[in-house]
């Protein structure tokens, strides 16, 4: 009887460290964002997190309404020497050409298969937009998601020589983390293709396809031989950038997020949007200052230019972080 | 010492009540789905959520991939005499009828104010989407949502004089609950306007504003008065119907429903599209067969028509609620 109530108490001190291990570690004070240098900004970041969950601060918000949304090119993963989705596009043409002899005489191919950035670029919006139609386009949503897929296993950034999914930012990975520990509901809002990010961001950022939110093209819903398949079609559906950032979030979420995170004026609307709701909010920018381990630009970039947005912040009080001083680490790779 | 360890064990049983509330109840064979009938309905649901949710079993299926669709008009809630989203409309150009004195001689408002249900039928697809659009737009996703509320709270069924929200199925809410408790995540998927349903939706059904897909105008990202805001535009955005289910899902969750719930031809493809996916899946549709207590309709109604999908559930096996005999109940205000 006596051996039985030892397990008990055993048991409940189990249970007790099982339930209340989140203060346990907050009593003795772990870094929840090892890779982030003190300054302002992490401090901004813990002080919004603890007075949005402190159930006596004026500032509390219910868990249910803990949005956080991120833009992904340039904030979660790295955007240079260009967008990734556009190496991807880049790619699927060289290994599709075969099937397409007219593409050795037809810009924007001939632009890419002939390596000419300079002519790809000449071609402007509408030759990128034949580029992602000849890419994204006709065929079903499984075999997009498994040419995604593929890709990434074999594709190397330029540079890094890494896989894309792997030049992800370890203290945005940390931010996350840290928001979801705290009942935030983490989301993507990205000017990407939203399926181009769904096969991989459970994964790599802990967020799942129904929290991403992004660009994409038309589907149809078709049954072929029997089947139904979704097919893609070769038109725009929705564009998630800028002022069409509070649009997708209104539409996906239908809440207004508490905490928005970016990092070029493609965010400017997310953040003004953010920063409109009632009570506590968090805006922040991340800044590429560090051209020796990432890149430096901002205001005069073609790529995530930082301009209009960069002006907003210091006019508001948003946090910016300075990647170079703020960031301990960039890469998950250098942990290791 | 003694009395504390007596506290102790009193805390661990507390703490062991709440840790294995699930396991409890399970033991003692409460009954998840009481206002349903034993019969093959609630037997095909049961099983279908035991096989799904045991780890030792060959249809195991995680957590995160547990998504369950439901439609709304007659399926989750009541849809005559006509969608109660058309009342709304109706309701709505009564009262700013003051404000629009050439209603009175043009259609189909004319019909709307002098309560002419055949002019307004004759007025076909165009008339009704005027009548939307004169309701739905021109003011912000807030606005919107403030009206939709105050409806609510106002509006009477004309058979059942109750609000709206009142009208129910008790067994549906009961089944959202029991799948709840198993992990599923439960979704809206409606043809119904997506702003008419959120602002009530995580209330009634339990069901948040970010899992709810539906029927959509365009929507503008503007700066009014220094103020950022969503203008609602007159202007179709996506049709969350048939074929624009499976569509709709796609976007909105980017997983495929392991089972959903319908009750007309406009469910058929978004069970066609959950059937076709691989492992277990459970499809069901509310057959409604109850004059006495609700409404008894099906191959040749007007509103919910349910005739290609029935004969799709009976060439594939899938569920079919009798509401009759399968409900014991029918509305939440019955077991009061």
């Amino acid at each position: 009887m006596f051996r039985q109530r030892k397990h008990h108490i055993f048991f409940a001190a189990i249970l007790l460290i099982v339930l209340t291990g989140c203060s346990c570690t907050g009593g003795i004070k772990q870094d929840p964002l090892p890779s982030w240098n003190e300054g302002a900004a992490k401090t901004n970041i813990i002080e919004f997190v603890q007075a949005v969950t402190d159930q006596s601060s004026p500032d509390y918000v219910p868990p249910a309404e803990r949005i956080a949304t991120f833009d992904n090119d340039g904030n979660l993963w790295a955007e240079r020497p260009v967008y990734f989705q556009l190496i991807f596009a880049i790619d699927r043409v060289k290994q599709l050409a075969p099937q397409h002899p007219e593409w050795k005489t037809t810009q924007p191919f001939k632009a890419v298969l002939e390596d000419d950035m300079q002519a790809l670029a000449a071609s402007g919006e509408k030759g990128l937009l034949q580029l992602i139609m000849a890419t994204h386009a006709d065929m079903t949503e499984n075999e997009f998601a498994a040419i995604v897929k593929q890709w990434l296993a074999t594709a190397r950034h330029p540079r890094f020589n890494r896989p894309y999914n792997e030049l992800v930012y370890q203290p945005m990975l940390e931010l996350l983390t840290y928001l979801r520990a705290n009942e935030f509901k983490t989301y993507i809002v990205s000017g990407g293709g939203i399926e181009f990010m769904r096969p991989w961001t459970e994964e790599v950022y802990g967020i799942p396809p129904e929290q991403v939110v992004g660009s994409s093209i038309k589907t149809k819903f078709e049954i072929r031989d029997g089947v139904p398949v979704l097919v893609r079609l070769p038109e725009i559906n929705f564009i998630d950038d800028k002022a069409g950032k509070p649009v997708g979030i209104n539409q996906h979420i239908g809440r207004r997020p508490i905490a928005a995170f970016g990092n070029s004026d493609g965010d400017l609307q997310m953040l003004q949007w953010t920063a409109a709701g009632d009570g506590k909010r968090l805006m922040m920018l991340v800044h590429h200052t560090d051209a020796q381990r990432e890149y430096a630009y901002d205001r005069d970039s073609h790529i995530g230019k930082l301009d209009k947005a960069l002006d907003a912040a210091e006019q508001n009080g948003w946090t910016v972080v300075d990647m170079q001083n703020d960031w301990k680490v960039i890469f998950p790779a250098e942990l290791k």
